[in-house]
Formats: C-alpha cells, sequence, structure tokens
C-alpha cells in the first residue's frame, strides 16, 4: 500500500541505507508514485493533500539532503498542476504517476545527458582544467574522449583531500592526457587553459555554485584570462530554499586532514582553518550544463521554480 | 693579497661552502675589498680595470645566484665613479673600500631594516596573510608584535612542500595568534584580510616579483579584494640583467614532491608538473619594502640602476 | 455596482485622496474585484472586455505611479488566463475574484516577507551599509534584529535632503548599532562592510535599479570591494514598460535643497544640479529581495512578465 | 492539398527560390499552416505527429538556416500544448492555425516594432555607435529619426567587405548626421559614444551574440568607457541548439576580401586569416532589443523556450 | 646672527606666526640659508653638522606639518652633496647659500607653473570636474580660461564642510561656467566628464595621494568611465616619511560637523564618522601636476629623493 | 668651421634633405659636436652660450619633429654638466665631443640593441600579434629569428593605409611564419596570442605611447586577455614636452585614405574621420624596450631627464 512504502521509504533514507543524492532522490518519488497510484482519493484536493503529507514525512527522513526535497517538490508541482485544472482523480493520478515516472527516468540518464551535452563544447585542442572529483565532469571529459576529440586535462590535486588524484587517475586509465598540479600551480598553468569544468554540490537562486573548497578561486584564475568556466550538475543540485532567502552553511572539516596529528601537537598554538566549500559567484561562471540543457547562472532561479514549483514561505 | 684572496672566495662560493644570497653577496665584496685595499695600481683606471677582472673571476662561481653579480656591480659601480673622477688612486682606494664597508653593514642589517620599516604598515586589529617562508617576512611580523600591536596571522600551507607549516610554527612560538589553512582556501579567507606580505626570490626590471608557485595567486585574490600586497625583500633580490630582456627561468622540481612515488608508478600516465616559482606581475603589488625603504614595483628599476650601475649589453 | 466603484476609486486616487505605491495598488484591485464581482457578463470576452476598459480608466487616474498599472495589469492578466481557459463567466469571475484577493493580501504582507527573507542573508559580526530611508531595508534590518543577530549598520546621510538621518535615528530607536557618515565617506568605510542593502524607486527590464540619488556610486564602491550589494523591494515596483523600450526619466529637483536661497542669490552665476535619483546597472547588484523570493537583477524581466502579462506596444 | 504545399515549400526553400532569414521562416510556416488546415486527422496526436514529420522535411531544406527550424518549432510547439490539452482536432487545428498567422504577421512587423521600441532609447544629444550593416539597426535610428531626435551616428567601415560604407549611405540619404571611420578608430571615437547598436546573426543559450567580424571589439572597448551596448534582432535569430550544448561555428572566407590576389601571389608564403563572424560574450552586452521586448541577455534562453518549446536531445 | 635666526624662525613657526604649508617652507630655508651664509665653519663636515642641528631644531617647532621638514631636508641634501665634493667652506657656503635661494623661488612661483602646466592639458569644450576647494586647482583652471579656452567645470559641493561651494563662487567670479553639484550626483555627472583634477594634502612613497575626504570615491567614479584624474600639487606635499614605512594618519573630526548638535543631542545612540581625509591609490591617478613638472604617481618616491635627499630611518 | 656646419645642417634638416627620425637627431648632434670642436671659446659658460643658441637654431628647423630637440638637449645636458663642474673649457670640449661621440654611435646601433634585447623575450612556441609596419619590432622579430626560435607572427593589415602588408611581406621574406588579419579580427586572434610588440611615434611623460591608429584597442584586448603588450623603441622617441603639460597631437589625415574619391563624391553627406595615430594608456603597457634597457611605462620620465636634461619652462 502507498503509505506503507512512504514509511519504509523514510526509514531506508534516515537509516542511509540509501544514500547518494540521485538515489534518495529516486527512492523518494518512487514512495510517492506508488502513494499515489495504490491509494484512494475523494477528490483531487483529497490526492493533493495526502501527497503533501506523505511528501513532507519524506523530507524529515534527512533534512540536509539537497535532492530531497527537491524530488518531493517536483511530484508536488504536478499534483498542483492537476489541482488546479480541477478534473478528476484518475485523471490526475495518471498524470502525476507520468510525472514520477519522467523524473525517475530522468534523474537515472542526467549525468550521461550532461556528459553528451558538454562534451560538443570541447574542441580538438582545447586544454581543460579540472578541480577535484566530479561524476558529471568525468561523464564530459569521457563522452568527448569517446567522440575522439584530441584534448588536455590538467587536474589540481585539491588538498586537503587530493580528490584530484581520483580523477587524474580515472581520466589517465580512459586513455586522456592529463596532468595533475599542486592547487598552487592553477595560475601559472591557466595561461594554456581554454576551459575550466567543475561539478557542484548546490546552486543557489542567484546563480552562485557551491562546490568544494578551492573552486572560486580557480574561477577567479580563469576569469582573469577570460578562459570559460564551466559548471556541469544535475538540476537536483539547485537549492530552491536560497530563493527564500536561506544562505547555504559551509561545514568545517577535521585539521586533520591538513596537518599529522604529531605536527598539531607539538605546534598546538597554531590554529587549522579546512572549510569544505566555498562559493563561486555567478559572474565567473559562463554557462551551467544540466541535463535539461545549458543556462547562464542567472538564469538557475527560473528553473527551480519550472522544476519544483514556486518556493514561498509561511509567514510566521 | 688580494689576487689570492678572490681567489679563495671563489673557490668558497663555487663549492658552496659560502651559501646564501646574503652570505655569498658580502664574500664576494669581502674579497674585492682586500683585492683594492691590498693592490698596487698605477692609475684608477688600472684599478677599475684589475677590479673587473677580479668581479668576472667571482661572478663566475656561480652564474645562477643572483645576488652574487649585484654584489660585484655594486663594487664595480662605485669604482666606475671614482674613475670618472679621475683623481688619484690613494683616493679612490678610500672611496671603494668605504663603499664596501657600506655595503657589507648594510646588508648585515638589511632584514632587521625590513622588519621595521614593514613593521610600520601593521595595525592593531589587522589580518595578514602571508604565503611559504620569508626571512623579510618574519622579520616584518616579529618587529610589529615586538612593539605589542595586536594581529592576527593567516598562513598557507604552501604546496608541495608545505613551507606554510614552518612560517605558522614559528610565529607561533613568537605569540604571534596564527591560523594555517590549505592553498585552496585562500580566497574564502581573503574576505577578512586587510594586507598580505610575501617575500620575493627575485625582482625584474619592470617590478614583477618572482616568488614561490602559488603566490600570484594570492595576488590575484588580494587584487580582487583590494586587500594591499605588500612584498618584503633586500635589494640583493634585484635582478638587473632583466633589464637586458632576459626571462627568468622557472625551475621544474621532481614530481615526488607532489605524490608519492607508489602512487607515482601505479599511475604513471598521469604527468605531474611541479613549477618552483611562478610571477607576480607589478598591478598586483602596492609596495616592495626594502632596506632602502619602500617603493612601488615601477621604481625597481632605478633602485637597480642607482645600486649596481647601468647595465649594459655588450653587441655582437 | 461595480462602475461606480471605479469611477469613485479613479477620483481618490486622482485627487491623490489615496496615496502611496501600495495603497494605490489595492485600491485598484479592490475596484476590479467589485467590478467584476458585482457585474453581469454574458461571456468571458465579455468580461475581460469590461475589465480592460474600467482598468483604462483607472491607469489614466494617475498616469506616473508605476504600481498602478502594474495592479491593473496583474488582475487583467488573470482574466485574460481565465479567457484563454475559454470557461465559463462564473468560474471564470471566481477566478479573478480570487486573483484579486490573493493581490490585496500578498500586498498587504509584502514588506514584511521581504523582512523576512531578507534578515536571513545577514550573519552575526556583519557590517552593513544603507542609503536613503527605504521601508522595505527597515523591515529587513528590524526582523535581523528581532531575531537577536548582532551586526552594525552604516547609514549615510543622503545629501541633499538628509534621509538617512531618518533611517539612522529608526534604527538606533530599535537598538540596533548604527552610525551616521557623509556621502563622501562611502568608499573609506567601505573597506569593512560586508554588505549593502537598498530599496528601489523602479526596477527596469535588464535589472537596472532606479533609487535615490548616490545610490549607484555606493553600488560602484561595493563592487570594488566585492561587498554584496541587494536591493530590497516589492514586485509593484518593476516596470513592464521599460521591455518597450521606455527610459525611466530622472527628476531635477530644486537647487535650494542643495544650497540656502541667500547663497544661491549672491552667486547667481553658479549653476546648480539636482537629480533626484539615479540607475545602478544590475552588473552592480548580488540580488533583489522581493516578496515573490530573491532573484538576479536579470530575472527581474520574467517576473515583470509573469506577475503583469506580456506587455506588447500597439503599433501605430 | 497540405502535403504538397509542403513539399512545393520544401523545394523552393531548397533551391534557394525563397531565401532571406525572415521569408523563409515565413515560408515554412505558411506551408505548415496549409498541412493543419487542409489535412484530415483523426485525433490531435494524429495531426501533432502529422505536423511533426511535415516539419522535418521542412527544416532538411537548410540545415544550416537558423530561422528555419525556429519557425517549425514555433508550430510544433502550439501543437503540443493543443495536444497536452487533449482536447478535439477541430479546436486544435484552429489553434494551431491561430499561432501560424499569429507568427507570420509578428514576423512581418517585428523589424519595425524593433525600430520602435529601440528608438525609445535614443536620446536628443547621444552620439551612437554602429558596426557593419543591419536591417533592425536601421530600423532603430530610422525611427529615432523620424521622431524627429537629434543625435550622431558613427559607423565603422566594417573591414574586409566595408558593410559599414553602405550603412553610412543609407543614413545620410535619411538625413542622418553620420561619419564614417576606418575599424582601427573605434576605441578613439567611443570616448563620446553614448550607446552602440549592432545586428544580429544568431543568439545563444547565455546570451551571447554571433555576429559581423568586429563586432566583440567594439563592444569591448565600449565596456571600457560604459558606454551603453544594445543588440538589435527579431527571435528567429535564437539559436536553441546552443541549448544541448552545440558550438556556433564561425564560417572563414576567402583571403581575396582582404588582399588583392596580385599581392597574394607575389607574398604567396603570407597566410591570411579572414572569419566572418565573432562572438559577444553576454558581460559585454546592456540589453537585447526584439520585437517581444527588451531583455537582458541572460534572459535569451527563456525566450527561446517559451518561443520554440524546450530543446531536448534524444540520447543515443 | 645665523643661530638667532633660526631660533627666532623656530619660535614663529612653533606659535604659528608663521602658518601655510609654503610660507613655513620658505622661512625655514631662509633661517637656514642665513645660518649658513652668515655662521663661520672651520671645514665643510663643520658646516653640515651645524646645518644638521639647526635643521632638526626647525623640524621640531612643528612636527606634524609635511613641508617643513622637507625644506629642511632639502637644504641638508645640497649641503650634503657639497661636504661629498669635500671642496672649501668658502665654495660650499656659495652652493648652499644658492640652493636656498632657489627653494625660495621655486616655491613662491610653484602655484603658478603648476597653473600653467595644467592649463595645457584642458582643451576647448572639456567638462572639468573638481572636489573641494585646492589653490593649486583653481590656478590651473584660471589659467586656462586666461587663455580663453572655454570649458565647464562641476565642482562637488564637499560635504560635509561644503568647500565646494568656495570653489564654485571662486570659478564663477572669474567667468567660469560651473555647476555645483551633491556629493551623491558625482557618478551620475561623471558621464560627460573629460577630466578631474584635484589637490593634495599628502604624497605617499607609492603614489598615493591624500586629499580631503570623498577624493578617492571621484576617482573611482573617474575610473569606471575612464576619466583622465589629475592631481595638482607643490613638491612641498611629498612625504619621504612614508618611504620607511610610515602611514599617514588620518584624523577624525566633531561629529558636528555632520548633524546640527540638537539632532545629536536627540538622537544620542547614533554615532557619528567624520574622517577628513582619504587616500586614493595610485592606479586611479593618470598624472600628477607638479612645479617640477608631470609625472606618473610611481614616480613620487624618486622625486622625494632627488628633491630631499635618501630618506633613511636610525636602526635602534 | 662650427656655425657654418650648424648653418648648413640647419638647412638640409628644414628643406627635409635630412629626413627620418634617427638621420635628423645624428645631423643635429654632428653640427653641435663640430661646433664645440672648432670654435673658440673664453670660457665653459662661454661655450655654454654659443652651444645653446647654436641648438636653439638647430631646433627651429621642423619643430614637430620630436628627435631633434632630443637630441640637441642631449648634448646641452652634457654640456650643463661640464660647465657645473667649473673646469677648463679644453677638458669641457672633450667631454662634450665624446658626448656628441657616444650619442651618435648609439643611436647608429640603437635599433639592433633593441632587437637584440626584445628577441630575449621570446620563448620557442610564442604567439605575437604586431600592428602597423615598425623598424624596431622588425629588429626584434628578425633577432628572434636569427637566434633560431620557432614562433608565428600575426600581423594586422592597419586600416587605412594597409602598411601591416608591408609587415607581412617583409618578415615572410625572412622565413618567419606570418599571418596577417583585418583589423576588425583583432580580438578573435588575441585568444592564442602569447605577446604583442608595436612601436612608437612619441612617449610621453606618464609613459603613454602615441602610435598609428589601432595600437590603443590591440591593447585593449591585449589586456582583456593578459597577453604581455610590449612596445620598442628608440629613446629619441621621447617626448620632454609632455612633462610640461604639453598635449601631443593628433593629425587627422585625408578622408580618401579611408573611401575611394568617387564614393566620397556620391555620398557628400557623410563625413569620414581619418585620425592617424591614438595614444595608449600605460596601464596596458608592459614593458618598453629601449636601447637603454627595459623599463615599465612610469620609468620614461626619468628615463627622459637623464637623458636629456630636465625639462623646465620660462615663466610668462
Amino acid at each position: 500500500m502507498g503509505t506503507s512504502s512512504i514509511e519504509s521509504t523514510y526509514l531506508q533514507i534516515r537509516s542511509m541505507e540509501v544514500r547518494g543524492a540521485g538515489r534518495i532522490a529516486r527512492a523518494a518519488v518512487s514512495a510517492l508514485r506508488d502513494y499515489c497510484d495504490k491509494g484512494k482519493f475523494s477528490s483531487t484536493r483529497d490526492l493533493y493533500r495526502g501527497l503533501s503529507a506523505a511528501g513532507e514525512r519524506l523530507k524529515s527522513a534527512r533534512p540536509t539532503a539537497v535532492s530531497l526535497p527537491n524530488a518531493v517538490n517536483y511530484v508536488l508541482a504536478a499534483a498542483g498542476r492537476s489541482e488546479a485544472k480541477g478534473g478528476q482523480v484518475r485523471e490526475a493520478t495518471k498524470e502525476i504517476v507520468a510525472a514520477c515516472d519522467g523524473f525517475i527516468s530522468e534523474s537515472l540518464k542526467a549525468t550521461k545527458v550532461i556528459g553528451e551535452y558538454g562534451a560538443k563544447r570541447i574542441a580538438d585542442g582545447d586544454v581543460i582544467m579540472t578541480h577535484c572529483n566530479s561524476e558529471a565532469v568525468t561523464a564530459v571529459i569521457a563522452a568527448a574522449h569517446g567522440a575522439r576529440k584530441r584534448f588536455e586535462v590538467i587536474a589540481t590535486e585539491t588538498r586537503p583531500r587530493f580528490q584530484g588524484r581520483i580523477t587524474a587517475a580515472a581520466l589517465a586509465k580512459l586513455g586522456v592526457d592529463v596532468t595533475l598540479i599542486p592547487d598552487t600551480a592553477v595560475r601559472v598553468h591557466m595561461r594554456r587553459v581554454d576551459m575550466v569544468i567543475v561539478g557542484a554540490d548546490a546552486i543557489t537562486a542567484n546563480g552562485a555554485v557551491v562546490n568544494k573548497i578551492g573552486t572560486s578561486q580557480v574561477a577567479l584564475a580563469a576569469h582573469e584570462r577570460k578562459a570559460r568556466f564551466y559548471v556541469a550538475a544535475e538540476t537536483y543540485k539547485l537549492s530552491p530554499a536560497t530563493m527564500l532567502g536561506e544562505l547555504v552553511e559551509i561545514e568545517q572539516r577535521s585539521p586533520y586532514e591538513v596537518v599529522p596529528k604529531a605536527w598539531a601537537k607539538s605546534n598546538s598554538k597554531v590554529k587549522v582553518a579546512n572549510p569544505a566549500f566555498d562559493v563561486t559567484p555567478p559572474e565567473y561562471i559562463d554557462l551551467l550544463i544540466t541535463e535539461r540543457g545549458l543556462y547562464p547562472p542567472q538564469g538557475m532561479v527560473f528553473l527551480m521554480k519550472e522544476l519544483y514549483g514556486e518556493a514561498r514561505a509561511p509567514l510566521a
């Protein structure tokens, strides 16, 4: 039955049995689809209310996962449209189920689509810089490599956790010409870079991009030389809460990622700062590559509204 | 005797018995002083020629050490002025010896003087960022701390060799409030930085500064927010050869400073770039703090000429 | 009856019995609501035509008040949607009345909502600059203060009419830590400013903001140091006419606001310029805070279309 | 019959009997209108499929003409909306025919509308620079001149093909005060320019504008001095394919446009580059003036979606 | 006798019987000239020492007047050159007296010379903006007006003390076409400004200019539109102490210059900031117009050394 | 005899029998050398006065040739130094003749020296853009090519007189890889340019460079992408008069260089502007390459003073 599916999915997300931004989103939508498909509703209003409550329950499973409310709101937006039309429950149910199926199928192929769109931006002879390790960026580069384009990649090591080594190793395995550099050498290498591509952890209402620490200074160095700066990201990275003024909080991580414990002990008066993310402002971003197409950063707010409905805050 | 002093100094510099930019400079000047003081010369022209030959010998001991030709040229410039006056040998000798003594005594206190000048630029409440590890910068911060100013220092770790840890540890030992950050976190922290101070490996004719890799992107981030950017450097870091068009070569260092050998082996297709220095352009530098006073970067070329005579290339 | 309500409202607005951007807007919508609710219409087309004529009458009451056409067009856009659906008059009437009620209720709480959204952008320790005196800005600051955030405000005096004194006095009364400065001291203080918030008199199709003279140079100084620049404004400040190429005219006010009459007389050859507003270009604006959420300036044109329908010019 | 109209129009476009961006677009829409009006369809789905196939046939007539797919997609978007409503064929047909009629009538007056909108941006005393020869720009200037505004135009000669001479001659004939300058003199004259207006060959998803070679450096020079930079273009210049990552290819033209053949022969080792277009980035564009109103460049992607439906790539 | 002249001048400067930057400088030089001319000295070394002590005495009369140490150091630099030559006392005396006479005569005509140099930069049709009230700027404008050039001046009112009214009144009396504007209207008017000319209170080692509050934001607005920005200043405004790291202190003035006392009392919780000066960075200054000729700001440090000798700090 | 040599040189320069900046300079110096060598003078003062009068005569031959007063002033500066020393006429004569010989020999090899210095700035793989046709630039490129460096040159055609064709042809003849482009294609090609090198017609006191029309927009495009921008110029291009405020006048040339006469006639209402030069501001110039070494533009004023003595204007 619909409701029990909601509850079990709630538990799976809460216990982190289901995890990863994409998987969480699909599990939630699947549960709402079942709820809708199997439930009995006296009116479209009744259907909408039920879905709304089920959605709230699901969202509460992991309040900080950005893709979870997006997935739920996507379904509610579809339900809202059906209700507004004021037709019959059966028809509305069919529309909502179709929207859920659409979401799941889109989500499953989103990264692949981003790869295909992004690969078209790469030309023979290009020098591409990337930072950290992003599935979407790897998809773009792999697709371009698969299309037999000849280009070169520069990967930053991405201190403190060296995720750039993972990127470099993976690309080298694909046969891509890749060079690893220390983060201090970004500006020196930017001179011959044609484009930078990075991923995103979250995208805000004004098109700013939250991503791994160091991203914004790569963007600054690209901007200095007018190298193009692209962000590749699935649309469930959009953060509609920022439309209501919410700031994205930047996590501080352990100092022991930056210095060895022994060093820290013998230099106990030295403080260590280790922010996990930074914010790249929209004026340093040329394009966002999403599975819905390419957009300028200033367009993200409309994609938010289109996909997840208008965010509106209840007044106290 | 003068000549033997030249030869023994030549050998000491060549064998690296004498090393360090300041020590090399003083050894060379000291040898030229002896040569001048103890030698017998029939005319000021004769004296100048002798010194010139002795200087060439000394310079050949380590052709890449930037302070060595500067030291020699400083003495030759003094000798040139004496010769131009066309007076007597005795007088000329006295003038040159005085110039040598002056150079040595200035050089010995240069870092201390830079510390005193630089400390005046620091005000209570300032947040200061530094990169890598520089004797001159440490002198500035120590002097400000000694003057009981209350400020905070942010030190970058300075990949790949982590020299920033040395800076942080040393300042903490002095009692300075210091925070160590990964190089990726420079732009995030720049928001609250009032001034950046770094050292220099070499200073060129148009006021560009060659320094540890990463310096130029710290400068770029400072420029973005209009934080002041200071370079603290003794004048023997000036590179008069750049007046004649010479480019400063940037050394590529071992990949094993960037990745562990094991990783490199299992990822042998990943190239690693490890440039030792970068070049900060003059438009990102507010002031150079030297033992001769504070100068805008565009003034360095005249300090070169003043100290080391006019560089002129022989035509083929 | 509906029509007489239109006529009486027309007179009230014309005679300035009703004034203030928000009040004018609500009076017009209320009159159209009555017209629609109480009238008799043979078809949705008939209803739409009647409303359209009533709206034109209302707009003519004060052709220069920016909120008046916005309010009328909001209702007409709702009516247009109803007509397009081609349903029955009764249903259409209900929809339009609901839209009117929605507009009025939104308008009544718009400033409060802006306050709540904007307050979330303020963090403990922030230094905020503001210019002139704006209800929306005061709402943001009051809400942040009410949420027990600890921050500091710098208010410019805003020559020639010193409206900044009103702002400073009001905020001080609330208990906010506030400093008043001459307009000449904006750049000096910007060094420690985290964000600027100002209001708006009108917002154009490309996201430029018309506001009290001096706003655009505060924005320029903020841009120089990358301090965030926010505009807080209700959506009835949007100027859809600018989509059709209209330029916003800048009023020149009396010289006696700038110099005393006596001075003007004894220096009669000195001309005095006293423009009331200036235009801040979108590239200096980070975010607009509206009661509909936060938007980048480049998004304003879509909010115009969404709220007030597509502006189309009749061709001659 | 409908189908034969498609085929004959296909042949007319293919043989270039019909040419010019606007004429091609109208011919295609007219053929689809006939197809729809005269055909017999069993369901709205059937109607949509038929139109879709007809549209593909038409598009294949000249795959590189940007206005052709836009025109077809405009009709398909209307058909899609009708189908989605799931009503009756007769109603759907009426809606689609109306959309076609709307497109044709809009297209016929688009340039004139642009002229009227754009003319409002010109004030007495303005100095306007233009580059190359554009129908839309001429419409704007002619409309402003017709409205008895007094202004001055500076036209670049637009090497290598001197299209600026055509512009200058045409404007002079209208009685406009016009000065022709070499392309090398753009920056010198920009000092007194208030606004630049140019046309467009294509407009991309992030608001970049493809136009005659030299446009982007006029834009750069305007940006340096903050002269306003406007692009006047009909919406069929929008390139929705760029939403899917497509790059706009820049044609290389014959070297003999740049140097005489005789010179080329006697200097056969000198290569000659002659790109036909360049790309002006959105940050150098203040406004786009279209027949749908004025937009910031970042808004173009939404106009694309609104007019031509959401571009979606089929996955392999 | 020389010494008594030193003492009486010391007292006149100290008691402010002699005041004004130029007059103080000339009084000090005149006293040193007498000291030198009338004294009896056994050697050039003796002469130099005597002058040095006399100079220190004079400087101590008003430690914060920037022209006083400059005047004294100018004489000492001349004495130093004489001593270095090692000639006879009589000759040295003559040289120093000549230097003193030169200084006094140059100083007397400095403002006039600046006026003549600066006037050449003004062309017919220019629009010139100025801020505050400066003798040197008035000299430039008067000279250009005297040369029958036709131009327009925009004078800012210069809050809080309205010195701009003095400028406007004075220029209007000369017959210059002058407009007074509030400080908030600077950016709006900058659009048609060709050049800005301001005076200086002090000029630092890196070419930054300390001047009346508001100057640096006029410079910023000029920089935004690439209007030329000139500083007209006599060379005794140079601050050689800044070569040794000294920061120029910015005075905070009374709040009652900003708000009436009554207002301050009834709003006692509102703080008022009233800094007297600000610092314009060299990158916003095109040229300094001095009586020694026109220089880029980065050249000021060499003019300091040339005129006042090398500033060197004694080490503790 | 000396005087007759002055007179005959005066006539040769006036009649343009002697022309070209370098040749004029050398002829004038040679005449002054003869005057000095062959004349009879009672004192160094007498000698100086004679030279001074002879120099004025020579300068009057072509008042607008920038190298002529420089050459004369160079000799007068040497004479001034001799006079200041107050030695004997014979010695002074020798010194002045030596200075003249030095000037002539330096001048003869200046272009070659510039070539050698400049060539060092070029590295294998560089892409170099140049504008117009400059002997000094050709010397740099030829020297680099002679040193077997492998690089590519892009030459702009340089409308209206196509001097870029001369450059392209000459370089191709040397075997250099060269591409000719229309001036409209500068920004498009700048993307892959490493450095720009241009010549100069005159260099001003603040380091601005007057050169062929179009130079400043090449500089702007280089600045946008941070390509280095070098100016190669002999020091007799320095314009010391600009130290005294003189503006460099920009010649307007014939419209028939821009359009054919026939076109001009049939379009007689079209005005044509054809300025010969433009001014590149110092902030767009990285280095000036002179035969005296490499300098930042802000250093030019000191090179002026060093070479040609302090420019001082006589007061009316």
